[in-house]
């Protein structure tokens, strides 16, 4: 309850005693209930709310809300929390709006290729439930995250390079407002010039702007063939140069990711692969089985005139599920050096032209530290991540991380980049927004001002 | 000059005297070198403005629109000049900024594939520009307007269905806001989920948020290839539910327009064009010289388990230019049937499984009165466009044909469509605006006061 001794921070304005009034049940208040709706996945710091609520519809999202509008409360929308960034970090006296408990995929149609879900919807449930009709939901990372999360960091993955992020992938929204009030943004059309795009104004707004109820998606064909190979390149330079030849000659890559050489040494460490420790990419074509296998011919060509070795290829679904496992034991491999170590991830992201120059320079400024960090890349979109491993309790190895990250997001600013690929702003990149935006962070400002005139929706997060 | 008797309105406020005094011979103020910046392509009304300026940078924008803001006077910005709703269309006692000569490609980066370029650059001339580097800027309609108008209207043509409209790609935008201060937004990087995309918020508004003087685009590679072939369907249902396998088959349809049975019969009386007079699909698919031929074979056997007949089909670059001149011919074919016809374009989009319905219910509606109005449409997006023509001076046939749209309109917005798919509201539309948004029409309207508070921007146009 409000008043219980375990709640840090009580204002007696009777928010919660009026949230329970109208929501009942979903109403939770007990430090051991809020504990796990307090913080995402990240390493920064979180408070407890007052109370949070366990959504089940749209109505109870605008219910909550117009009541934390009423009381100027804070409120913080919260997914499935595998966020990055801390964007759905609780603040000591807040309201988490949990969304999680919104399961349903609300429509599926077939034929025109879109799909509207609910925001708890995951990933693979909205996967599950599209893939009787040949269709996939193809965007997003592979962590399985909420359709609502996602589209709020304006998220991707490893298949952004074919299919795009969240951004080219939303084509609608369900949004409750600051006030409470409910609107649909978007069309279900392929396109539309009708007004103002809030549809991209609220994708990768982390429930600064509005809270994202439903999401109306685009989706794709299921492939038929999916072919996998592991090649080996000599440098950085060469495989950034191969990639972006790839690109020009319209190869349809779906995925292709990099791993540099101490990945691939700690993987050997981890699991036995038996990869050459030599920079690396994983490259996956998908569609039919006429023209998959011809593709990933074309690609093979072009590589080995970059003097890539091909360390293996599949068409075998069993093999090519194998081969990522590669990609997805990374993160354990890298903690696997460092035992119990936590993880601090970095996000820039780069033209693919500067990629080489910004993971190498990374790597140097690495050398002046004794920290391990293994980097993996979609290389593809010129987006890589460094896994920073922090022995447990060395505060000294998590301030010079929090440097490198800092000197890391200069460094790719200075190329044309941006401080975050595809894990948002949250908390941890509020400082390099005015950086990035410089003189248009005012008109982010006004914006914010506009649909949030009482900053209760999220604050701290994004602009700060 | 601001007194001049030429001009219908005279504000002695000074504000002509000011852009004058800072922009010289840029200003222009005589009637006949304003009545050509007046207005688009469209029928709707327009009123000479105050004076126009001629600008030829960002500078010479934020100089003349700090001035404007200063005398709280409309501006009303202006490109080629090719738009169909009345976007660019002066007011009495605005300034018309004309973006027209500012016609530098800014940057090319071909490895990372995009193009930076000043806003009255002509898709034209950018596709010459970035030619010689194997791309191409494969977005927007071959009406060839500038860059900077196809992203205000958030424009699109034939290749949508492969490439998407300007919403998908446009990285980044400078903007020239209501007070004269210069922005930057987006990234020139493949994705970023740095904070608000206030990219796409300019993309599309019509400069009623801001000026956009700098566009940055994705460009793709030019194909080595391409093959077109004209089919008959037997229905229009048919032509649908043919595109939409063809796209749950994940053929990479770059283009497939729909001509009606009417229009072919015009073209045939226009140019002799031999094709059957039915339902008719012109489509095109363009890569490398392996896979476009396996593209169209594998298109043709599919259209043939829908009972298509093929008319013709080529690779040849000649036979092509020649098979889309039957296409670019419809307007010309249609005014002949009329003859000095004026015409009223719409624009609706519905779902592609909709699209079929919603054409043939159009032709009803179309049978209740004299109106002609051949159908041309861009079935692999769900937009089609009557071209409903106009005998001159006919005031019942411009009412009969308002009223067309108007119900047109209605009955996409029932199907779940959008008012306009790629010609934008300019004043057009603005009635429908409610229709469509409904709820979140207020949440534009804040976003609109926030960024032109004194509401100085195109007044009249989007929101009205």
């Amino acid at each position: 309850m409000a008043t219980s001794s375990e709640t840090p921070e009580t204002r007696d304005d009777g928010v919660v005693q009026a949230l329970i009034s109208a929501l009942g049940d979903k109403v939770l208040t007990a430090a051991e209930d809020l504990e796990p709706l307090s913080h995402d996945r990240s390493h920064h710091g979180w408070e407890l709310p007052q109370a949070a609520v366990r959504a089940t519809s749209t109505e109870d999202v605008a219910t909550a809300v117009r009541i934390c509008h009423e009381h100027q409360t804070p409120v913080v929308p919260r997914g499935s929390g595998t966020g990055l960034e801390g964007g759905a970090n609780t603040t000591a006296g807040s309201i988490c709006i949990d969304v999680s408990g919104m399961r349903q995929v609300v429509d599926i149609a077939a034929d025109d290729m879109y799909a509207t879900a609910e925001a708890g919807v995951l990933k693979s449930e909205l996967n599950a439930a599209v893939e009787p009709h040949g269709l996939q939901f193809a965007a997003g990372p592979a962590i399985d995250p909420s359709i609502g999360g996602m589209a709020s960091t304006s998220a991707s993955g490893t298949t952004a390079v074919r299919y795009g992020t969240l951004k080219e992938n939303v084509l609608a929204l369900t949004v409750v407002l600051a006030d409470g009030s409910v609107i649909r943004t978007g069309s279900t059309t392929k396109k539309t010039s009708a007004g103002y795009d809030l549809t991209h104004l609220f994708v990768g707004s982390e429930g600064t702007l509005g809270i994202i109820t439903e999401v109306t998606v685009n989706l794709h064909p299921l492939p038929a063939c999916t072919a996998v190979g592991v090649w080996s390149l000599p440098d950085l330079e060469t495989a950034a140069q191969l990639v972006v030849a790839a690109l020009r000659a319209s190869l349809p890559l779906t995925r292709v990711e990099l791993l540099d050489a101490p990945t691939i040494r700690a993987l050997k460490e981890y699991n036995g692969y038996t990869a050459k420790p030599a920079d690396t990419i994983i490259v996956e074509f998908t569609g039919n089985e006429a023209e998959t296998p011809v593709h990933y011919a074309q690609f093979a060509q072009l590589a080995r005139s970059f003097n890539a070795e091909e360390f293996s290829s599949t068409t075998e679904p069993e093999e090519v599920r194998g081969t990522w496992q590669a990609r997805a034991d990374v993160l354990p491999a890298s903690q696997h050096l460092v035992p119990n170590a936590k993880v601090l991830p970095t996000d820039v992201c780069v033209p693919i032209s500067r990629l080489p120059e910004c993971i190498l320079e990374t790597k140097k400024d690495l050398e002046t530290t004794d920290l391990i960090a293994p980097i993996a890349g979609h290389v593809g979109d010129g987006n890589f991540h460094l896994a920073i491993l922090l022995p447990p309790g060395d505060e000294q190895a998590y301030a010079q991380a929090k440097q490198i990250n800092e000197r890391l997001v200069d460094r790719a600013l200075a190329m044309g980049g941006t401080c975050t690929g595809e894990h948002g702003v949250g908390v941890g990149k509020v400082a390099s927004m005015a950086k990035e935006h410089r003189s248009a962070v005012p008109a982010m400002l006004a914006v914010k001002q506009a649909l949030d005139p009482l900053g209760i929706l999220n604050p701290g997060k994004v602009l700060g």
